[in-house]
């Protein structure tokens, strides 16, 4: 007999009706009395669980005591039940248990903490909030590749390994296959890096954008969708050593035309999904982070504000706010300037035109030779977003940069050579996945929007 | 005034006929007499480049004499020209250069050897080929996109980072922040791993398939779409040491299933690669891989056999043929007997029920004691596409094989927990994506299909 999904019944509930079906799944949790009982079963193929009515069953002793996680197949009959809080119920005519679990079972019918269940990272995505934060997770990566395709970009996966980073490779994790306990040394006395499979020090990267940029000179719009790496030895609620980004690269784009993209771009993402993830998201405005859907569907009617940096500062200075860290006109911005300046202005802003001291090489330097064409997006709840620039496309320009800045030319030489051959405006942007999918939950904490997080001192599973 | 894409000019034809219009881009050539001229011009937003002519312009000389590369701003007037071989024409009334290359350009207007444009990856993607291919690539990646997530399936992006792999460590590369000439060691003499970022010896992952499991028992359907890595110190076309996966993983479904998920995918992903890019597998067709066209559309008309391991060494033993390696019960399939089986077949082989000795130890054993429900997709033209099985569900028989394997089960203790806890009949395949890329494409060559290729001694940019 064919296994029904869950879900199918709920998106067509009239065609199920009295119809015979089998289904299966796992036991959330069984409420029984002397000859009738209730399971709440999920098979796992929607948010939302079913109600399995069972009562005259040769097992029914066996079934009344089903433990959480067990698993089910279940036949029996759908009915209608428009009266209730949930639209159907299942009137289960045959239960076989294929896997009773028992005190053992770590996730039990309570409240468990965040906490203990990072503990049990190949189990928690069972739990109601890891349902609705990796469902939500799933649906705004499809959200953001139907974006981009259907504006024409290019997906390019750029290259994990790499020996050329944006970076800088003091953030980067080294990628080897030499034994570290029999390293063979050169003349020089140095581990000979010439043994390693690709005859040098390799590493995993921090961003496709180098990679990105080359591709947009060729495709004219291309976005990265993929994991980057930072060895950055900070425990916040907001780093992990590994993370997705996406990164969208265009030519013929200059600030302007960026900031347009990424707000286009931010609300398509929001709309789809209020629309694909109703169920995730009222459970979460509910169990997690109140104001959730009003924080949503105001971004969507919202207005950019874009303002320069210094005039950021300006603001900030005024501000009749005990700053724990002092606005400065050549400096950054800190977290309570954020919010701050989203508060200010009721919504999502566009830092722009930043000091070029605290900036990358690649960044093109504006007219004023002090301020570089890049933008920051913050948004309420959340702080900084996306992170971009106009990329320099003079090739004297950059180099002077590069010189200024100690970057080392010879290994990003290819790089630099694009701005010699048919070299065009061009920018873009990075956004953290995490980051994003924080926005979206409302979860605080970048652990629990990964499936198996990556942080210092933890590379569990 | 507004940038327009050479693509939207070719989709909307009629919108254009005799529009002012701005396009920015690059010179592919020039054709030029003493007072008119044509520019081959491309925006890299299609396939298909445009044509610009050019007379009366204050600058003729200098653009008469353009270098393939140039970036180039040109304003005119879109003609339809029905009767030409290209539908429409640009006639410029005003072209800026933006960047002038010169003869130091690598991409002159030639014929270059794929051995040539590998040297140069950041350039070769304005290369037609690879304009091709990386269209096609994009678009495929789309199309699994599509495909998992309109049926339910939920993206996963299982860790890059890992301590624990399907493949067996000595396949992986190390990740480390530590200092190579810096090493400290333990009381036992070796290297300190405590002293490193995750504590312990970390690896970069070659399958996300345990993680998947974990997630399918919580989900259902799942899928994952993300790079994987090999340390093969091999030099084969089909070889690298970086590329992209696909690993779908199933509740509730045995390898009958499976098959059926493999093979309406494969159909899928062919069809909307075949309405999408007919310009680029048009080029394919002609310059790379004669039949091309012909082998996708049959493809969808096939019926993919179904055939155990044993039948098939049955069939190569009885075929007239002098084998290089001998066909054996026990033992795998060469990729000449892969090519006889699919010629034999005329069309896609599923080959199923491996002997278990020469498969993993995951993979669920069936009741002869001998093989295992695994399954191999043989396709004409490119051998073996994609593996999979039905995994062992049952805790005590994943138990005993991985001690007959020599499986270090402390490292997999939650894997196998999966068994214990809500144990559910479950398979799942994996797919290389740049075997597919390979197989759409006809390209031979898989450093042809990787945007940055990684292979043994080869890490550029």
């Amino acid at each position: 007999m064919k296994i029904e999904d869950i879900k199918n019944i709920y998106d067509k509930l009239q065609e199920y009706d009295d119809k015979e079906i089998c289904i299966n799944g796992w036991v959330k949790s069984v409420r029984a009395s002397k000859d009738f009982g209730f399971i709440d079963f999920t098979d796992g193929t929607c948010f939302k669980s079913a109600q399995i009515v069972f009562s005259k069953l040769d097992n029914f002793e066996q079934i009344a005591k089903l433990n959480a996680g067990s698993t089910i197949i279940c036949k029996g009959k759908v009915k209608l039940t428009p009266q209730n809080k949930q639209p159907f119920e299942i009137v289960a005519s045959d239960i076989s248990v294929f896997c009773a679990t028992d005190s053992e079972y770590p996730l039990q019918k309570k409240r468990h903490s965040v906490e203990f269940l990072r503990e049990i990272a190949y189990l928690r995505p069972r739990a109601n909030l890891f349902q609705a934060v990796f469902r939500i997770r799933s649906v705004a990566a499809m959200a953001i590749h139907e974006y981009f395709q259907g504006k024409g970009y290019l997906y390019v996966n750029t290259p994990l390994i790499t020996t050329t980073d944006c970076e800088g490779s003091d953030q980067m994790f080294k990628v080897t296959t030499l034994n570290f306990n029999n390293l063979l040394k050169d003349k020089d006395g140095n581990v000979d890096m010439k043994q390693d499979l690709f005859g040098k020090q390799a590493y995993i990267t921090g961003s496709g954008q180098l990679h990105g940029e080359a591709f947009a000179l060729a495709f004219n719009k291309i976005y990265t969708f993929g994991p980057t790496f930072r060895t950055e030895n900070s425990n916040t609620k907001t780093h992990a050593n590994e993370f997705w980004m996406i990164e969208p690269e265009i030519a013929f784009c200059d600030l302007d035309g960026l900031m347009d993209i990424e707000e286009d771009m931010l609300k398509f993402i929001v709309k789809y999904v209020l629309e694909k993830c109703k169920q995730e998201l009222e459970f979460l405005n509910t169990f997690v982070s109140n104001g959730l859907l009003d924080k949503l569907n105001k971004l969507l009617s919202s207005n950019f504000t874009r303002i320069d940096h210094k005039d950021v500062i300006d603001i900030l200075k005024k501000a009749d706010v005990k700053w724990e860290f002092e606005p400065v006109y050549g400096g950054d911005i800190a977290k309570e300037h954020e919010k701050y300046i989203t508060e200010y202005f009721n919504g999502p802003v566009f830092v722009k035109n930043w000091p070029k001291d605290i900036k990358a090489y690649y960044m093109k330097l504006n007219e004023d030779g002090q301020t570089v064409a890049a933008v920051d997006l913050e948004v309420p709840g959340a702080g900084e977003l996306m992170g971009g620039s106009q990329r320099e496309e003079n090739y004297d320009k950059i180099l002077k940069r590069c010189k200024e800045m100690n970057v080392d030319t010879k290994a990003i030489d290819w790089y630099l050579n694009l701005r010699k051959f048919g070299s065009c405006i061009h920018s873009g942007f990075g956004m953290g996945f995490e980051r994003l999918v924080m926005y979206l939950t409302g979860v605080e904490n970048i652990r629990d929007v990964i499936p198996f997080p990556r942080t210092p001192q933890n590379c569990l599973y």
